[in-house]
């Protein structure tokens, strides 16, 4: 049965393999992932025309062989030495590299094995292949992020004041896995009064008080495909001026993804929550991009940022994250994830994002 | 009042600077970490005679102004593009680099902006100096391996056969991190019955019975330093050939560990733990090595393997881990951690290894 992978690797061979390139050597292993389906912290993948072969080491030999059909499993002692007999023994002449995954070091090494191969880096077309998502990413996606949302809501009445921001997180986290997530994609973030005025506030042992604003980013990864969710919940109660901000944030977030459609440039996306914070007089508050691709990678192609020159393409997972950051005071910060549409989009999240005082 | 940093930075200088080099650029983040105290993500450390240079993103720019204090600190906008005028402006000419911490891809974006600098890797002797710790080191190891063997204790009631392995991992971990630990230094172990027979086994849905044998390898880091301890239970019983294999691995453990000293070599305490399996009729089922350096990262230098070259030096701290695996049946690990010292060594870690049987 031909599965994602031969697809897969088909198209990065489309893309690579040239008059100039006869073979190609990938070392990240999200890449190695997404074209073979192996999941091992070590290893290298070898692509030719007619064959692939994924090197690994000792420990990994029999889940490369359970994992990764498409590839002729080889076991090597030492990699860069491994990696270098293979490619001599198939008479490779023109190799093109990962040059953003090989050290210095490493390339050292297999350019002293390899003194007559033509070695040559490969551009990062992988990344953008990988952005658009196929029928079982997307589900994947969509698992992690409804599982996600939903353990989140059980959260809720949990969340007091009189609690560390760090017993928040770590009960989150904790319920996630109980209820069977595969891993937690980054720590979660808990941020609480002044804190929230980080963007990436770590957890720490700050009591949530009466008045509070809580910003919780979290994510979880299902069949190795991210979730990533921001809310910002008030504690008691909102004043008018936190009210206001948060109002102004939420719009700025749906006239993004009301937006989202495939053809649309990103920028013009980032720009329509840019424009919206700027003309209400908060645009020194809102430092970062507005949102990220999602996938095997928490953030990964494309971005969704002012320089950004990606177009939105059917099947793509972007985030939509914009938020106001009141430095010393307090910060929100709303993000969904969204499949692009041909028409429109889809929100993969579930948490209502209306202002939600506990 | 002098820091351990500025110590250690005038050892790395001692090292490194001579006529060929004028300055050395580190990428590796625990050893800007070891030399600095900057604890953030991401950045470079510049190192000249009589000057260091701290190159971070906005983000942690205040951080390390905070953490730092050894270095003057330069925010950059994109990386290589920062070091490279921080490097132009100070009129390096001779440069030695990180070869293992930098990618091909910035290496070429350095290259490129430093046509007349002459760039130069350097040898991983930092690891060489990381691995022999002072006081302050050690007291953080002692607290980390403490701690951790602590929270053990209370946990082994909660062990009983109906529990899936990783409610076991999921429930250490959660209290480890509720009682304070910073963090969980990598994914626990907790492998039964067959499982047990794979060193690196992640647990999963097998739900322990009564005779299973269950190895737990876990650990935490406190102010940045790990700890690492493996055990191995018995449920309910262990037959006289679980009986006598655990007897076997606690042999070699005790061997390997009464030999430990200054100036010994690191392969002879490996032989010493794998010559007494061998003697027993087991050696092709202890596949890894005897033991590692552990620090700021978990696996460190030295190692305690047969092709090492490496001597004990007093203040140094080492795992000693011998294990018997049998294919498809079950196995034994036990490891301790402990401090090299003049005469002796220093057990860190805490739990009993007598043969228990919960």
């Amino acid at each position: 049965m031909p599965t994602p992978y031969h697809k897969r690797l088909s198209q990065a061979k489309r893309i690579y393999l040239t008059e100039e390139i006869e073979a190609l050597l990938l070392f990240d292993l999200l890449n190695i992932r997404y074209l073979t389906g192996f999941t091992g912290s070590d290893g290298a993948l070898l692509v030719l025309t007619d064959k692939t072969f994924l090197l690994v080491d000792g420990r990994y030999t029999t889940q490369a062989r359970q994992e990764a059909k498409v590839a002729e499993v080889v076991e090597y002692r030492e990699k860069m030495e491994g990696i270098a007999e293979t490619v001599l023994s198939l008479g490779i002449k023109k190799l093109g590299f990962e040059a953003e995954a090989l050290s210095v070091a490493d390339y050292e090494k297999l350019k002293e094995r390899l003194p007559s191969v033509y070695l040559r880096t490969l551009a990062e077309e992988l990344q953008k292949l990988r952005s658009v998502k196929d029928n079982e990413e997307i589900e994947f996606l969509r698992q992690a992020a409804t599982f996600a949302s939903k353990e989140f809501y059980k959260l809720l009445p949990f969340i007091k004041p009189g609690l560390r921001e760090r017993d928040i997180a770590l009960e989150l986290e904790y319920r996630l896995r109980l209820s069977g997530a595969e891993g937690i994609s980054f720590p979660t973030i808990v941020a609480s009064g002044e804190n929230s005025s980080l963007p990436h506030a770590k957890p720490g042992d700050r009591i949530l008080r009466e008045g509070d604003v809580v910003v919780i980013d979290f994510g979880i990864s299902y069949a190795g495909y991210h979730s990533d969710e921001t809310c910002t919940l008030f504690l008691a109660e909102a004043d008018a001026r936190k009210s206001l901000v948060y109002g102004i944030v939420k719009e700025a977030h749906d006239r993004a993804i009301s937006a989202v459609c495939a053809g649309v440039a990103c920028s013009e996306i980032d720009r329509l929550a840019r424009d919206y914070i700027r003309k209400k007089g908060w645009a020194a508050y809102f430092p970062h991009g507005t949102g990220h691709g999602i996938g095997l990678d928490v953030h990964e192609s494309p971005r969704i940022a002012p320089p950004s020159r990606d177009i939105l393409e059917e099947g793509m997972v972007i985030t939509v994250e914009p938020g106001i950051y009141l430095p010393g005071e307090w910060g929100v910060r709303i993000e969904d994830m969204v499949l692009v549409q041909k028409e429109g989009c889809e929100v993969l999240t579930g948490i209502n994002k209306e202002l939600t005082i506990l």
